[in-house]
């Protein structure tokens, strides 16, 4: 390999079964004088108790905190834009995120929104932000978005109909807690949806243009942890060993799609998530298998190595990893029918038009995408 | 597991052969206006012209840099105070450590002591350092200390007849820089010394009593590339795969062991080489063999996934990985004989008991060792 490629993570990353409560010992090595928080909640942290294990937390180590919990999923824009007036109303110290994808997201914003001065707006695109935000602290309640330990966040742009990915170096947390016990009593539906996520983050990652060394051994790892895992997640929603290594696969997945990024599978559903309110996860997992079928001659030799190291093959051969891909969206039930979320055949040439103009993502596919390919691959999905 | 671990590294990592000239698109990057550097350069790096590279590349991106060539190996804690002293006189927005351990490990306190009012000793221990350092370029030309990518820096203290590994959160630079062409003309018996330094950072942190999901990732991943490489970077230093392969199996390992700490094979070194100038890698590298017969029944299992998983068995088996290391200190001329640095038999007894004391690294061995047993490892090597 001559190409030349890069890793970033989280400055340092907390591990284990209630992890959580190792705060109170690890809050003041944050970059400045931690008095006084603001924690951005997802509403289910609240109910089941760990927005007070972790205030009761902070609190024992001197940091008074105050909780924000209005983050809806995939979140617009325009509630960044608002939630940012209302919070900079006051001063804090460092932002805590503790919740999905969507609330690690908004988190990253608001923790930027406090020092700088530039409008949510001006800071879309890649590398806008000008400045460092207060130190950050995320704690994800899904496996995932691996957001933890990504330098991105996607924000829904209602009007656009678009999603859009903004990456920054100051979107990186200075200390992450993984703590499966949050995701304890995740939904099963949720499970599904977000561990194929993460599967797609670390599946495009290996496969994509700009795979190198460090991220392969991210995803693969992933891949491994993911696929021996979600079933049992998904079906025995309280096995503390599967949540975990769900939790650690889709960090690693994030790490993964860091160093090497996402491909056409995050491009469309980027697409449909933006103009159809289909939910990230769903969006994803819906596409994998159609695009990985796609891409299936440009990515065999790739294959083969994932049916060889993972348990997705027994024969070890390329096609079977597809073949898993297939049964496991059927046993996790995920959706397969876009025409529920209201997409119309009228809809897809427009939809394929915006998809092939992700170029960020699209650049990565190991398979070059005409806009007609990408119909095709929309309309499989209209049962 | 139910342990909580954590996990920290470099910010950035830029890895490709040449990747030194990247340097010019990402210097500025680094926090605050960077004008003017201290690079600290190994000799080797002026004379084969790579220093003169790395000032090319910074002057094009309008910084000028000033060039410290006198770090010796090992390098003493008088040194480091010395140098501070001089170096405080003019004042840098960065420093860039380009060599060995023994360069990056200086440069850290370098950068750390440009910014504190506290004297080196006062640095000593376990996060003692009270601040953040100017930002730090970490590039090394040996594979290696991994010390690139770890909160350590290690000195000798001659007074004292001791090598100190000092930790800190600020020993950890923004940006590495992986570039395997610094290291082809590294000299046969210094690949190979800390080659084995490098494959012992994976081995210990594999077997450590705090080895991790994630540790145990790195580690694997470092073990493999440095037993499919060493013997070709060292028989054919040229070769530019091997060098690369070899380059980032140190990095992992250095990863790896931020994450799971060494053990007894790095406490019992440490002893040798402050007090006999045993130069570190050659310590761990002769130590290695016997410290791991003795680990041999605590550690059987963890062997046997190793000898699954690496070149290092064709059967499997976990003696063969024990077999497999002998032979590779073999094949690789590690001196073997501790009398012909000076130590006699009256020196053992001190030593040992020395060396028992190194309790953050003696408490991670998976087998306890008496003051008598490590006494009896280290008489193994006196031929
Ligand atoms: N930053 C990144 O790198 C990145 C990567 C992929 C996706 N995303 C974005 O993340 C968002 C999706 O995040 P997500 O998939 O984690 O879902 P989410 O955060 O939107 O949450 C989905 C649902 O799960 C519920 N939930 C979350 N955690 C729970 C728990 N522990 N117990 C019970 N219920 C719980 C939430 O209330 C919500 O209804 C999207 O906006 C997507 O675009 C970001
Ligand atoms: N910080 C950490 O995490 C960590 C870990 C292990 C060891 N260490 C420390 O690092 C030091 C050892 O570092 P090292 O093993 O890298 O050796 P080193 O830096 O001492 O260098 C060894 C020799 O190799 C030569 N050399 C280095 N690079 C060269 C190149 N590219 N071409 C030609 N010659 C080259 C040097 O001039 C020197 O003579 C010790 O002080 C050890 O205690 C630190
Ligand atoms: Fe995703
Ligand atoms: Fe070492």
């Amino acid at each position: 390999m001559t190409n030349f490629y890069q890793f970033r993570s989280a400055d340092r990353i907390f591990t284990g079964v209630r992890a959580l409560k190792t705060i109170k010992d690890n809050i003041h090595q944050l970059p400045g004088d931690i008095k006084n928080v603001l924690i951005i909640a997802q509403p289910s942290m609240l109910k089941f108790g760990y927005v007070d294990t972790l205030q009761e937390a902070l609190s024992s180590a001197g940091v008074t905190s105050t909780v924000r919990s209005d983050v809806t999923p995939e979140p617009t824009i325009h509630y960044v834009e608002e939630a940012v007036e209302e919070i900079n109303q006051d001063q804090y110290d460092a932002m805590i995120g503790i919740g999905g994808g969507s609330v690690l997201d908004v988190t990253k914003f608001f923790a930027v929104c406090h020092t700088n001065e530039q409008s949510v707006r001006d800071m879309m695109g890649i590398e806008q932000i000008q400045k460092p935000g207060v130190p950050m602290v995320l704690i994800p309640s899904t496996s995932g978005t691996g957001s933890e330990v990504t330098p991105n966040s996607i924000l829904t742009l209602p009007a656009e109909e678009l999603k859009v990915g903004v990456v920054s170096q100051y979107f990186l947390p200075q200390q992450v807690y993984l703590d499966a016990s949050l995701t304890l009593e995740l939904p099963k539906s949720i499970t599904a949806a977000t561990g194929m996520d993460a599967f797609t983050h670390s599946l495009e990652s290996y496969i994509s243009n700009k795979a190198n060394p460090l991220s392969d051994m991210f995803a693969m790892e992933s891949m491994k942890l993911i696929s021996d895992n979600i079933l049992e997640a998904y079906h025995n929603g309280k096995n503390e060993t599967a949540r975990e290594n769900m939790l650690l696969g889709s960090m690693l997945g994030g790490m993964a799609l860091s160093a090497a990024g996402t491909a056409a599978v995050h491009a469309m559903a980027y697409l449909i998530g933006g103009s159809f309110g289909v939910t990230h996860g769903v969006a994803n997992s819906m596409l994998l298998p159609h695009v990985m079928e796609f891409n299936y001659d440009s990515v065999e030799e790739r294959l083969e190595t994932i049916a060889q190291e993972t348990s997705l093959s027994k024969s070890g051969n390329a096609s079977d990893v597809l073949e898993s891909i297939r049964s496991l969206t059927a046993e996790l039930e995920i959706p397969q029918d876009l025409s529920a979320y209201g997409v119309k055949e009228e809809d897809v040439p427009d939809l394929a038009v915006a998809a092939s103009n992700v170029k960020r993502l699209m650049d990565n596919n190991p398979k070059q995408m005409s806009v007609e390919e990408i119909e095709m691959i929309y309309r499989r999905l209209l049962l």
